[in-house]
């Protein structure tokens, strides 16, 4: 895997981008997106075709009077990537191929209150059946993308936090896991890979907006520009904890009122199971990996018609809507979306709920009127974009240009 | 006033910067921090000169056995700028010169409640008035730029918000100043060119910082790698309309328990007033213009030792704390800055409590021990940073380099 240019900064790497967005593109189409001259547009086609990246179809449709072009297209068995999402109680993976198409995922219990070293056995064993059922050869395969709630050290691959357990805090995780693999591996923070997953599958009709994730934890991220908003040390947007309006609860993170205690799914099922009847109804078992099964019993409920499921998802929701409020305030927004697997059921509340509290309190809801999205991808987002980051940033082989002396 | 090339993105205006930011340096340190061709240095420099912008000054210290090399200095007459900050209470007027000094200021009553012709027509007279008396030629001023609270249509040069008047809704700001000064005007948040402001003076550690700017109202900033993180319409970090944990007070944006409603100087002001005793032994007035000077007032009482003064301006503070927790968690921060008139007496006692804040529940706090700073200029670091903000962006007479054909 040669560190040879096919970045995102590079001319070969922005033009890999705009093929695996738009699907097929014309040599012409290419360059008017990239504003380059046209014989950098057809010395680079040249070298990615060359390389196996790219390949000519058919052509396109007649414009005016002129031929018709020839279409370009990422080949898609050129490379793959992998996403995996690790949560205390979901795990989801899934391998897309250079394209960006799935073609394959799997979904398995969390790490739970396992060490380190016992979840990325099992992560290592997954990924190895998955790539072997899917006929994909572990060379073709660029990297994997570990996606995780943070605080995390992305460049030394570690968590930065005890949770969910101590043994977690600064384990080497990446690096394990790359030597276990036999690939790299880059980890990225789940509500960040879900906005790279939702910008991908398209459901944004914005190139600025901002997420909110639920799992177990409530996480946020934020697209400007296209471009992910990573602060200082790529632990931003971390929405779940902030103090909001009337919050009280004590927070493990040292905050009261924070959504993450105020709002999240072990918050909504402490809740119910303080309502023994409700508790035994449902059928809620209470233990730590239990918690997103849990959730899900609710928001069943709740679509059947439980009133007392209902209003304990409807408070939740209420504290996302403020968390929102909050998020669009700050980061200047008009767009958000919600994924993560809290929201597989229970989403439409959610969005209802979140899209009330914005057109009530937004700063700038007379300007525009706030939009709320469900994802297209509510609970394997995240894993799409922790693998769409390595086809993105990762290096593939491209032949360098040659180089061009005192062009500074 | 020729949009020829020294904005920020052309050699010319990086170099610009450079110079104003360093004060001197040679042509090989210019080479060393733009990673620019020595030929690239020496045809800019050359081009820099003959605009009259850029001069040698002396020679540096000897490197080596090489030959001292000849130091090069903006010429601070070839451009003047003016900065303007307006808020309901306060006006702030700075000329800087071309290399950032400020050379001239001037302090006046705020915009009131009056039309914003007239807060123009004073502004008008007062700018005049003080480049007059500086000896600066109105064709070597290189523009204005305008500081007021947000949300602001920057592009359009007005502000959009009906405060403190509905006058002032949409009213074409910049576009009027700018023919009654005859220089071009740009709009700025007053936060955001306190930020650059405070950048510029060399106060913060760090090319990453938020800043919490307090005037009649409290607003916010961000600087990410040296710069202003912007959102969709450049009316992000709206740091006085979020919602804190256990407020409740009822805000003008809609929202509950905002820092504005909860912490901001008019609020501390009717405080005040509820308490008889204390409005009439510190004589506080309680007009909607003398609320900065009604705070200040406060402030100095609670230096003297004054305890039910201190016992407001310490709940305000805690809020803040509070809202900078906020700031610091979603932008992944280390580093806030306190800025604004509000600040001018009472700043060490907010910086005391929003560290204390800090240090208690920024999510990060154990990787790195949040810093709290007073703006090393409180008061005129929005002016300040206005005028800069001029001198960054606007273009500036350099010869355009011979068009290189193909060079695409």
């Amino acid at each position: 895997m040669a560190a040879t240019g096919a970045g995102r900064a590079t001319t070969a790497g922005r033009m890999l981008d705009l093929l695996r967005t738009q699907g097929t593109l014309s040599r012409v189409e290419l360059a008017e997106r990239t504003g380059l001259t046209p014989a950098t547009i057809t010395n680079t086609v040249r070298r990615l075709i060359d390389a196996g990246l790219v390949h000519e179809i058919g052509r396109g449709h007649q414009r005016g009077r002129g031929q018709p072009r020839r279409l370009l297209e990422l080949d898609p068995a050129a490379w793959h990537a992998v996403g995996i999402q690790v949560d205390r109680t979901t795990t989801t993976i899934v391998v897309l191929d250079f394209a960006g198409t799935r073609v394959a995922g799997a979904s398995l219990r969390g790490s739970g209150g396992e060490r380190p070293e016992t979840t990325i056995a099992a992560l290592v064993e997954h990924v190895t059946d998955l790539l072997r059922h899917s006929g994909i050869a572990p060379e073709r395969v660029l990297g994997a993308g570990l996606v995780t709630h943070g605080p995390q050290d992305r460049e030394r691959g570690m968590l930065l936090t005890a949770q969910p357990d101590p043994a977690w805090l600064e384990f080497p995780l990446t690096r394990t896991l790359a030597e276990r693999l036999g690939i790299p591996v880059l980890l990225e923070n789940d509500a960040t890979a879900a906005a790279f997953g939702e910008q991908w599958a398209g459901t944004v009709p914005a190139d600025t907006f901002g997420l909110i994730y639920m799992a177990s934890g409530i996480g946020g991220g934020v697209i400007v520009d296209g471009e992910s908003y990573r602060g200082r040390t790529s632990n931003a947007v971390e929405i779940g904890h902030i103090a909001l309006g009337g919050g009280r609860a004590p927070c493990l993170c040292g905050n009261n009122g924070c959504a993450q205690a105020e709002a999240s799914p072990g918050t909504v099922v402490a809740q119910a199971l303080a309502d023994a009847s409700l508790a035994a109804r449902l059928g809620i078992r209470g233990g730590p990996e239990d918690t997103l099964a849990d959730f899900e019993r609710l928001a069943r409920a709740w679509r059947t018609g439980d009133r007392a499921a209902a209003a304990l998802l409807e408070r939740s929701a209420r504290w996302i809507g403020q968390a929102a409020v909050t998020l669009v305030n700050l980061f200047d927004l008009d767009t958000v979306v919600l994924a993560g697997p809290a929201f597989a059921t229970a989403g439409p509340l959610y969005r209802r709920q979140v899209a009330a509290e914005l057109e009530q309190r937004a700063l700038t809801r007379a300007l525009s009127r706030p939009g709320v999205h469900l994802a297209a991808n509510v609970e394997t987002a995240a894993a799409i974009g922790g693998a769409l980051h390595v086809l993105r940033t990762m290096p593939v082989d491209v032949p360098r240009p040659p180089a061009v002396i005192g062009s500074g």
